[in-house]
């Protein structure tokens, strides 16, 4: 029901915004009429069906799993270079980008006491891995970091530190953000009180009988232990024994490695400007690696066809004026941002022409609302870019967002990001594991993907008027 | 709404069905009002929750896979004979069964050319390996066994055979005995066109990255040629590959093996019955091997908890006349009946006071309907226990079934049977792959299968009559 009342409430705001003069507050943007007739036209189109999910399934099956640094991680460049070429991008090129290279290898998690019992599991994305003997070690099940933090050093040393924390379903997916933290920082804050290894209950819903793998930090001067990750069916399996009280021992061997640095690229191609702003850029990122347990085909297959086709799709529409659409497919999002870090380094002198950013990479859910990150000064259009979306029941989200991992860093040095939140409810049951395939995706809430994209950048790129720039800020990130 | 209007009108057909006198068609049944009585409080106690959930786990985390054979088997035969002790069952004891013993072993399955592609597959059960070199062939894609038939030996010799046919998802999972003919006879019928190995798009509806195992044969006088599974997702997979139109050269490496076969048994435990009606046998079946790539939550850890939950419920009740309730936990279900044919040839001689038998082998989904395989002359008995489930939302179902795998040889031999019928929607996500877990059960619906299972029992356990006996009939499993 909630989304036909708000394409019912939507309508009616759509109408007032279609109006050639701005009505209510003075601070009312008005677009173009006839820019918002074919950016209508081409979300219309694109709902009609489009080539993404046939981009999915090129990258998903011809490529497939394409970890930094490994061969199908330089398999994926030569695919996008081609797929832009074919698709008549201009300027498709690579741009060298340096990434780590982790090996998964083997893995097995075995309870040993009170009983034996096999556990299905994967390392976490550049983890060490054991020793040839594994480690084996009494389990410390705590909850998360904060009660981790609560605990006497005498009580973790010499333990596997096992995190419950189950992560919360929702559309926003703000469960990932809370669950997260123990992946990324668990290994450091157990090594820290002498833990000799962690396992976490995968930060994901699925109930599929696969572990989530994801990044993992450690940080210099704290010792390095290895990190697994349960499914959610095993993570119950294990807790089933924990529950009877008894000290549970488990044994964890993999032959995860760090191996040396790679080299990668950031695959470029452009829908190039015309009149007078030719000369100003918008990005449209998505990544194109992917976690070498699946295929990536919600990540980032499906932001990597969204933002194909939301480019060459603009570029059908005849337009006196537009900005230059570029598509930046970045190296290594997972495990260290290497493509976007280096884009921002390599493009530094032109960032100022950078005109706004926009990713997908959030799967394939149906857009449900878009959020901005403008500076004060010109929030209203993209209020009214958003506002004129209504009639597809897109809300008007927050406008405080950097945009994403890949072009918040573009963000922090002063560009204007757009960033349609799309329903995540059922991303994170394939989210870094096997199961992101082509079959999880419905191509027609991926058309609809195609058509919020496709209408925002055409609006965009050819918004007469300066879109301005947020506050430079500093980037955590590098 | 479905099944809000089926209780509406249910309630009313009960309200006829607690007349004292039976009302309307001459064959109507009555049966005891105070037996309704109790039946109808026996459910609706199980209803308010039962154990049922944590004998699943149990059996699910404490033994886990346990096909034929294996070590899991004999560790699932000591769990359940403990089980039945702790629960009060009366002459607990195993009856010995020998059984095939296969050995999955690993598997590799990959196109070679034009395109080198990794598949997740599974070895169909009972299935040989292959060399230590492996089958190298063209894949032959065929729909299915009807379509191969219409080929010649030429199109077919020195292929791997793929079968492309899709299960499709319905409640009655009438969709698996479709699909499951070329997954028993595929490999039989390609051998004999002269194919090297057979490859199938799972008989399961998961979207899982996993392939349904099950159990397949062979024929005397026909080469064995080993046949794999794969998902849903590497189905699809393949067939993008295939549709390209070249040839597709499929490598197949397996280990699996057939070993010598082994001791089981027959898990059985009984309620005993009183007065009049004690020397009757009321079986209640479910089977106690499982699959061995996942913990056999529902296939069968479910019917053997709501087996022994149901004829320890029927046992609460203080009766005067009742049956023996005798449940059957069989060995070996999967690859062969083995249970099932050893019971029916050690118990010969008891046959004739077997009075009815019921078995539950389709998971966990609530019971939507109950089928029935009486006597012409005594089916209004049936009709009537049925009807007084109606306020559970449960229909009248056929009234021509056998069963079950396991008590549908006790019908051949003159049995009747009844026969709840499950919502299959999703059994077939889970069915013969990992995720058989027991996180993938709703406890409520598990519950409301051992309120129908209790109340049926309880009610052909004290019915006073003769529920007759069904003709007997050739029975092809043995």
């Amino acid at each position: 029901m909630r989304l036909l009342i708000s394409l019912t409430t939507a309508l009616l705001v759509n109408a007032a915004s279609l109006a050639a003069e701005p009505v209510g507050e003075p601070a009312r943007i008005a677009l173009d009429p006839a820019h918002l007739r074919a950016a209508s036209m081409l979300a219309d189109t694109a709902l009609e069906g489009t080539e993404a999910m046939d981009i999915v399934r090129g990258l998903s099956y011809e490529v497939g799993p394409r970890s930094a640094g490994s061969a199908g991680d330089r398999a994926a460049v030569v695919w996008a270079l081609d797929r832009m070429h074919q698709m008549g991008f201009a300027s498709v090129h690579p741009e060298a980008v340096e990434v780590p290279h982790w090996e998964r290898g083997q893995v097995t998690v075995e309870t040993v006491a009170p009983e034996r019992m096999q556990l299905m599991a994967v390392m976490l994305g550049g983890s060490i891995g054991t020793a040839e003997i594994g480690i084996e070690a009494t389990i410390l099940r705590v909850h998360d970091l904060a009660e981790l933090a609560t605990l006497d050093r005498d009580e973790v040393a010499g333990r596997i530190v096992y995190f419950d924390r189950r992560m919360e379903r929702n559309a926003a997916g703000s469960g990932y953000g809370v669950a997260v933290q123990e992946r990324g920082k668990g290994a450091i804050e157990a090594s820290k009180m002498g833990a000799v290894g962690v396992i976490i209950r995968s930060a994901g819903t699925s109930t599929s009988r696969f572990a989530h793998t994801g990044n993992m930090h450690y940080e210099d001067g704290v010792r390095r232990i290895p990190a697994a990750a349960l499914p959610n069916s095993d993570a119950d399996a294990l807790e089933r024994l924990l529950d009877r009280g008894e000290p549970v021992t488990l044994r964890l061997w993999s032959s995860a490695r760090r191996l040396e640095p790679e080299m990668s690229a950031n695959v470029i191609g452009e829908i190039p400007g015309r009149g007078t702003l030719r000369d100003q850029v918008i990005v449209l990122g998505a990544h194109l690696d992917a976690w070498d347990t699946g295929l990536g085909a919600q990540d980032d297959g499906t932001g990597v066809a969204i933002m194909l086709e939301a480019a060459t799709r603009v570029a059908t529409v005849s337009t006196r004026d537009r900005r230059t659409i570029r598509v930046v497919l970045y190296a290594n999002e997972e495990a260290g941002l290497s493509g976007a870090l280096a884009y921002v380094r390599a493009h530094a002198d032109e960032l100022g022409r950078h005109a706004l950013a926009m990713e997908a990479d959030f799967g394939a859910g149906r857009v449900l609302s878009i959020a901005s990150g403008f500076p004060e000064g010109t929030v209203a259009i993209a209020d009214a870019m958003i506002a004129s979306l209504a009639p597809m029941g897109v809300e008007r989200g927050a406008s405080d967002t950097s945009g994403g991992a890949d072009v918040g860093r573009l963000w922090h040095r002063g560009v204007p990001v757009l960033a349609p939140r799309q329903d995540g409810t059922y991303y994170f049951d394939v989210h870094h594991t096997p199961d992101d395939t082509p079959d999880r995706i419905d191509p027609a809430q991926l058309d609809q993907n195609v058509a919020v994209y496709t209408a925002l950048t055409y609006l965009a790129a050819t918004y007469a008027g300066d879109l301005g720039r947020v506050p430079v800020t500093p980037d955590d990130a590098g």
